[in-house]
């Protein structure tokens, strides 16, 4: 990669090379987040290479560079890095010695495992939050079911969540407990498991950043995120209503916490907004988020673009929004498998749709795409979104 | 590829398909228009394949589906276009009786051979366009050097232009010719030459459509070109000053070319915008082209996604301008290969800057990359391209 620093070119003569290969990026995950981010790599002329498990992964796809293999298998994961400029991460999956160990041989990972630790462990994420006084939910390790109904009584009684320290994702790894009886199934997996009292929040938030080594970082817009199910369905951005107090408290946090964790790239602080106007944090993606997918047409910069940028350490781009109101509504696997068919009704009705499809295959509940939409008037904006998302899904039919 | 018409979809349990696959678009030509075709067919979760003469062109780095093989032979072509549900092109070079063939195989070819000369054979172009009234320079095919003497004394003596009726591009196969003397490089290639008068022009507009098969077309802001030498430098959209009464013009023209020739995809209509008010084709594109750049980053739908549309025969997008200016400057190769270093200053100096580079290697007055710039201040907005692209191509230094 090229030194950062100067800024400026070496005179011609002065063993200028003749030639210039531009950096290589290795990405480790196949899934769509390396799709997207080799799209926005595209342009800025870098070579992208994938560590993928299969070929029918929605990133090797449309990937020239892929290698075929496991990133749970150190020699495969130093195999790949062989070549590499820097590696970055489609997942936060990758053992945390794994990537000790390629830093060892000298390749820069971003986020490096330090970081990353903290989008893996949710024990040791709320540990750091509270070390550098980040609002947390209430929240301990508990050691069995009988712990659990511990935590509840000291925080005001069940409900409460219980979340395995790793492994979880999209809702996935998570229980709303409402009894001691009801406390045992996240013991089975043998992880830690981390009590949080459950929030009374309005709504949920998130602040999205990029961050570089340089320590330069940018932040976009305080968005709102709605879920259905534990799963992502919309995201607003600008957060409709947002105090500009509270979303400044939100991006100010979110850079704080890139800084104080070490993390190049883009980081997800997903957010509550409480009913008494606190906002806690959730949790912490260190990769491109779902709830940044809006940037790709919203945005000057999109959170691709911009993560390829922070892990070369490249000046990054504006965050700024680009129009008034963007709305990204997730594209879920439906009863019908044909939403290839589905874009003519979409694409006649609203010539302004932007589709993005993972090239995956559709089944009940898989996030299969993203619509983005956007525009002056928010109502108009959302229910472009819905349609779109709902017509492709096939719950509704005109 | 999915049918057109009825914009439905089969009542659930009628013969619906389990698994769809997305079609195959079969692009051939491995250069920047293929690669960035490609770029914008990722979010249609199309197929990309490409046609490439070697795997360091431009396109080939950055798709999965390459075949490397020469478009000039037969059965390469047929081979490539096994299993395309459609054929489409990075360049206009194919012979037409190849494309002629692929047609009697059954494989959708667009824009077809028929609308194709004309973008092939500028004797074939300029008699079509007589035959339907569109306004051309007066014109000719010349024998000889005399022969282009005497259409020099029919149309008010020399300067004339003299092309060669295929072969041309980027001012290559172009001739500005004072005198018979000068007449002669034309002829020495066997080809035959078209004689066109030295028109008396302000500047240079180029109006690009879309048009599908299903008859659908959509119209860009017409820009204004600005030439270096005979290739493209800059382009401003839309073209500051330009009468909305010529705008329409162009915009009409482009659009009724389109039909009257049958063009499937991108269609740029190159126009010289005479002294006198009146628009004359200069050269038309099917395909993608150099003055619809801008529309990456300055339209709600680039040229690029709208031509993936187009060849699908899926509804088009809106060719809408996002913002008030948009300006697209070439970056060339200069005495500098490094110019990914040069991103350093760029990116630092302008955070709203798109850059686009073709992972070509740097020969100098090569055509590796363009940027683009925008905002509501047209001089800003030009002299901020100006200073990327003179930075990137190394002919300023701060």
């Amino acid at each position: 990669m090229a030194p950062l620093g100067d800024g400026g070119r070496p005179a011609r003569g002065a063993g200028y090379p003749e030639r210039v290969t531009f950096p290589v990026v290795g990405m480790v995950g196949g899934g769509q987040l390396a799709r997207m981010t080799h799209e926005a790599g595209i342009p800025l002329g870098i070579k992208f290479k994938l560590l993928s498990d299969s070929p029918q992964d929605s990133a090797a796809q449309v990937v020239s560079d892929v290698v075929i293999g496991d990133y749970r298998d150190l020699d495969t994961l130093r195999e790949f890095a062989r070549g590499c400029d820097v590696i970055t991460f489609d997942h936060e999956h990758v053992p945390t010695e794994h990537l000790r160990a390629l830093e060892a041989d000298g390749i820069p990972v971003r986020p490096g495992p330090d970081a990353l630790v903290h989008a893996q462990d949710k024990g040791v994420m709320r540990a750091k939050l509270d070390e550098i006084g980040a609002p947390s939910p209430r929240h301990r390790i508990v050691a069995d079911p009988a712990d659990a109904a511990a935590f509840a009584a000291e925080t005001g009684g069940f409900p409460i969540i219980l979340k395995t320290v790793r492994g979880g994702y999209d809702g996935k790894g998570v229980w709303f407990v409402r009894s001691e009886d009801e406390a045992r199934d996240p013991f089975l997996a043998g992880v830690p498991v981390l009590a949080e009292e459950k929030v009374d929040f309005v709504r949920e938030l998130a602040a999205n950043i990029v961050r570089s080594p340089h320590g330069q970082a940018v932040a976009y817009p305080v968005v709102e995120s709605r879920q259905v199910d534990g799963v992502c369905d919309t995201v607003i951005a600008p957060a409709p209503d947002l105090s500009p107090d509270l979303a400044g408290q939100a991006q100010e946090l979110a850079l704080r916490i890139a800084k104080e964790l070490g993390v190049v790239g883009h980081l997800a602080v997903e957010l509550f907004e409480t009913r008494d106007g606190r906002i806690l944090v959730n949790e912490l993606a260190m990769r491109p988020h779902n709830s940044g997918h809006w940037t790709q047409d919203g945005a000057v910069t999109s959170q691709f673009a911009n993560h390829v940028r922070a892990v070369l350490d490249l000046p990054l781009g504006d965050p700024r929004p680009r129009v008034r109101w963007t709305v990204m509504s997730n594209v879920l696997g439906g009863d019908y498998p044909d939403m290839y068919r589905a874009y003519l009704h979409c694409m006649a009705r609203d010539p302004q749709l932007k589709i993005h499809m993972y090239g995956k295959d559709v089944k009940p509940g898989r996030k299969v795409g993203h619509v983005n939409t956007y525009g002056d008037d928010l109502d108009d904006v959302l229910d472009r979104a819905r349609h779109a998302a709902d017509y492709l899904r096939g719950t509704i039919t005109e």
